[in-house]
């Protein structure tokens, strides 16, 4: 005992600054407790206290499903969470002994042995450092442990069943233990890191415990518009007025002026006739390429290769008949399309900006070959919207981007897609996601989607302040033009390190790994050892080999934050040897890095489009005094409209908010 | 002209009102616009004005998405917005002159004519009641209008096309068109309804005008949690320190202590291991099923045949064999189970209250044919969670109430059910969906459903509101017990009344009407005679001949609302001619209706389960102060963490919380 109370302090924190007297008191004082499964209703101010630990508390709730609610432990004899507790105990955790029950079989012992080397892989023991064992690897390992734990005793339960009965029954429990084993061993077993995004220090986060903070690198928030103060205005506001949800779906109870005004801002927004607003935009591509796929007679779907899990799905579950051309490939394309009659109604799926490598698709090549083949174009601008065109329309705005600047969308790119997808979620900062099309179209997937028709709407507070995000954005393009300038900076200095960038023209970061343990080593090592959090991106996401860590610069990552990082990714390219882009350009280049002779890539936005030579915070700042008039404007509209005033006076309020906007443009 | 301004202001309350002169004024002045598509950026005032009217607007907007942004007019040469302008004028709405741009041509004047019969047949021009035009069936007559314009302009493209080309490519439009019309005809071509509910006058709500107030009696919002005092605050705070959105996917930095919270009350409520979030239920049924029927080797699922959309698509998605059996049939369940190998995985997929009958699934059987069979079982409790059980876990729960309510889960039906869905957006007020079951499937589902991996997660405002309104449920009885009150008498006042009560022992009053046009009329009669919003349930979603008005009475729903419902309900039943119950019986019954030697519905709630003989408001209050007394002390232990107070303060707080909890008990 008095061993494992040294080992635990020089792991806990918690152990360390507390007196021997005052943990005996803790684990003598009781208190009454409401949580179902505790016998009694009486735990020790310990037990309460470590139930609290992430580490601690992990454990406890396993012991505690055990004993208490569940009958595992009884159903396959001799083995329970007794494993979990002394491996925990060996690894140096200090457990309250009126809760353990110790097993000495060698059942037991062989599990607790797993779990070692469980915790030990996890590098929840590698205190060298210092790192604090309540962190992100001491969650993981604790899950690992249980896995394992819940595991064997299954195979246990397995092998013993299939003895009492003759006729063997399906073995569930074991067939969910074997696939994520399978994902255990082939490395792509996801860890999901405890990440709380801070509006007020945007863009930094706490994790478990509010002192651990870490800053964000590689969130979808791309613009901070989660804590854009409009945003956050129109959401108390609606909140307050119109409730937390919308209480029905969209037929029964669940329309209302937020989806109104949400999917006009959104047609608009596009120069499209109508759109449609769904519960994300993983649902809006599946069930529009489902529906569209499985109604439109003997539909072919043609989809890029890199294309997004959620219309891979969606192609899938339409029945359709499906050829993928190679990513980016006019030539396999236009084979592919000229290969099929003329009269059989096809469907070109694709994307603006591949979210992991950051290529751009290319639009009107695409376009043109649908005119010729008489295909329609469904384009998702997923991580385009906001962050492309003078309006944030996505790519196929940003194309013409001069044409759509003055008002002439008649003709461009963007009115020659058929169908445009994208998400509340990303750039926009709130969730959900949406089409845009003809109003036939719109319609038609209306009357006939079953994800959009059986699902309860979006809540009021999100759909209206997306719609004021979009707006935002319509107004001022400053935030999307500090990315861009943020996301130039951050790559110029890694090339100038030999980290290797895989090259793209868009916002995207995409550092090169090339291994799966190594990226997670790297990510783990970024957080733990330098606050700074990128996840690393592995198989299935990305191709095996292809492994990376994606970075995703904001408008709030300024020089400090960059600096950070660029010295963090020294520290650690350095410290695990990851190869740079000099030993790729040696081995003749992968994935785009270090390739001998690479071609110039042309970033979507110009040197001209980003003022790049101006004061670049000064002409922000004026644009953004204007954007932040312009939506106090249409916000005390909205105000007159909630005071029920009639409509004249709205379209007076509505002129005086126009013309103040104007005033504002041409003053500046 | 004048006959034209004459007609107008018989219908047009906005016309009414305004003078000659001050009309002319309005049309002469004009304000800048920033409207993409508007040339010259100018409109006149008047025209702004339009624009914001539902009837104008609408027909504006298609005007201007024909001669602005679209070049559909000069695709199809002559047939242009004047076709929808001329319906307009012709039906007494002012149309401003310079926009206008009529047309003589024949083609025109046929699509104006059918504008008229649309017009018509909506009943915009019905105004003998007095109805404003401004309302729900001018929205939809608009609406029509423009449908029918953009189908008849482009059935001429497609014959201009088809004689232009000799390899006719495939018409898309006007398959859509064709596929909406297929949709008008059978009546399942569904209107929405601007219903916007106000969290501080529940149970009413706005339709598009703030004025224009009506009694919601639809909603799934079914205990109204989505203006709960404790869900706001919670929802409140956590926007303004956690920003608007997730900003990621669970796995990119989209999870956080509110995703972690969230579901560890979730498989606290159910007596689980684990549970999972998902964007909303529809996705969770879909996702799981998928993913389970897609895995397991020679997967068989065993559905009801009443089951959900959401359930439907996920089985058709995992490609697994279906075998659909009769709507709460053992006998039917058990000799399909039994024609199955014992070794064959299999899922019975059902649900607990079937929410457009109200029956409810017989879940105890359910699981001894899945033991005698080796299944497992998958329960739906969508439209039972927060509204069944002593702690709002679902009817799984409620069948075992006293040992739920005494803390005693182990071996109950509940804790036999494999796995539990259920959402957060119905009785609890939010947004979301959920499952919950043992830790391994829970892994295994969080690791291969596409549809929960490559989505973002939900926004933290949203899952901490619906865990607070998680938590409140489970520490009061009230609403959910008034709700019940509430249903009864509804129930019963209808049956005294010979107005159809398709019988049922849960919380949902569907009333048959047996015609879908019958149907949809005494929908649109309840919302402009009375100010009632029920909305009629046609096909698919009930089969044809068993349409309905589907009714759900809240706590908010109380004596007064009540006597309003049933005095509309027996005047539209008599003018519309509907079927009272003794019209049925005389027929034989229908769907349960006025059959002969009825079986007594045994309610889930029981007498004494509802404390039916008791005081039952005072009993409330009581209830009600102690779980405010709960929710504060949980927000005032938030409050002391968000201080970052270290984890010794917030174990004081926590046992003091839970004192104070157990002495208001032991008081009450």
């Amino acid at each position: 005992m008095e061993t494992l109370l040294r080992q635990s302090r020089a792991v806990c924190p918690f152990l360390k600054k507390t007196s021997p007297s005052a943990l005996r008191a803790l684990s003598t004082s009781t208190s009454a407790i409401h949580a179902p499964g505790i016998a009694g209703g009486k735990m020790s101010n310990l037990q309460i206290l470590a139930r609290r630990c992430p580490v601690m508390g992990k454990a406890l709730a396993v012991q505690s499903a055990r004993n208490g609610m569940h009958s595992v432990s009884s159903r396959i004899g001799g083995i329970n969470v007794g494993g979990v507790a002394s491996a925990a105990q060996r690894r140096g955790y200090i457990v309250p002994t009126k809760a353990v029950n110790l097993q000495n079989s060698r059942k037991t012992e062989a599990i607790a042995s797993s779990l070692e080397d469980v915790h030990i892989k996890a590098g929840v023991f590698d205190t060298s450092k210092g790192i604090c064992p309540h962190g992100a690897a001491a969650m993981k390992a604790a899950k690992a442990a249980e896995d394992l734990a819940v595991g064997a005793e299954h195979k246990l339960a397995a092998f013993k069943n299939s003895a009492d009965s003759k006729k063997a029954k399906f073995d569930y429990e074991g067939f969910y233990y074997n696939e994520l084993d399978k994902k255990h061993k082939d490395k792509s077993y996801r860890y999901f890191n405890n990440i709380n995004r801070l509006a007020q220090e945007f863009p930094k986060a706490h994790m478990a415990t509010k002192e651990e903070k870490v800053t964000v690198w590689c969130s979808n928030d791309y613009l901070g518009m989660g804590r854009n103060k409009h945003v956050l205005q129109t959401m108390h506001k609606t909140l307050d007025t119109y409730g937390a949800g919308a209480g029905g779906t969209r037929n029964i109870s669940g329309h209302n002026q937020h989806a109104v005004g949400l999917e006009q801002t959104l047609a608009k927004l596009h120069s499209k006739q109508a759109a449609l607003v769904f519960s994300s935009c993983y649902v809006a591509n599946d069930a529009t390429l489902a529906t569209l796929g499985s109604k439109l007679p003997n539909c072919v779907i043609l989809s890029d290769s890199m294309n997004h899990a959620s219309m891979i799905q969606g192609i899938r579950h339409s029945g359709a008949k499906k050829m993928v051309f190679k990513h980016n490939d006019l030539v396999d394309l236009e084979n592919k399309l000229a290969s099929l009659p003329a009269d059989v109604p096809k469907i070109i799926a694709f994307e603006s900006v591949y979210s992991m490598c950051g290529s751009v698709g290319p639009i009107k090549e695409i376009c043109d070959l649908a005119d010729k083949y008489g295909a329609i174009t469904f384009l998702d601008e997923v991580h385009a919207v906001g962050m492309y065109g003078p309006s944030g329309a996505g790519v196929a705005e940003h194309l013409d981007y001069e044409a759509h600047a003055t008002g002439r969308p008649r003709g461009t790119i963007m009115d020659r897609v058929d169908i445009i997808t994208g998400t509340l979620g990303k750039a926009y900062g709130c969730v959900g996601g949406y089409i845009a099309g003809s109003s036939l179209l719109i319609d038609a997937i209306r009357s006939l989607a079953p994800g959009f028709i059986f699902t309860t709407s979006l809540p009021p507070a999100v759909m209206a302040g997306a719609k004021t995000a979009i707006e935002y954005q319509m107004n001022y393009a400053g935030d999307r033009r500090m990315q861009q300038i943020h996301t130039r900076q951050v790559k110029d200095e890694l090339d100038s390190r030999d980290i290797p960038v895989i090259p793209n023209p868009s916002h995207i970061v995409p550092l090169l790994v090339g291994n799966a343990e190594l990226a997670k080593k790297a990510s783990d090592r970024l957080l733990e050892v330098h606050g700074i959090y990128v996840q690393a991106i592995n198989y299935p996401t990305v191709p095996v080999g292809q492994e990376r860590l994606r970075i995703t610069p904001t408008p709030g990552h300024t020089a400090e934050f960059q600096d950070n990082l660029l010295e963090a990714l020294e520290e650690v390219w350095t410290a695990l040897e990851i190869p740079r882009t000099s030993d790729w350009a040696a081995k003749g280049g992968h994935v785009g890095v270090g390739v001998p002779n690479p071609q110039d890539v042309e970033n979507i936005w110009t040197d001209e489009q980003l003022n790049i030579k101006h004061d670049v915070a000064t002409i922000n700042r004026e644009e953004k005094a204007m954007a932040d008039l312009i939506m106090e404007g249409i916000a005390a509209k909205n105000n007159v409209q909630k005071m029920g005033i009639d409509m004249m006076m709205q379209a007076e309020v509505n002129a005086a908010v126009v013309q103040t906007a104007k005033a504002v443009e041409v003053g500046a």
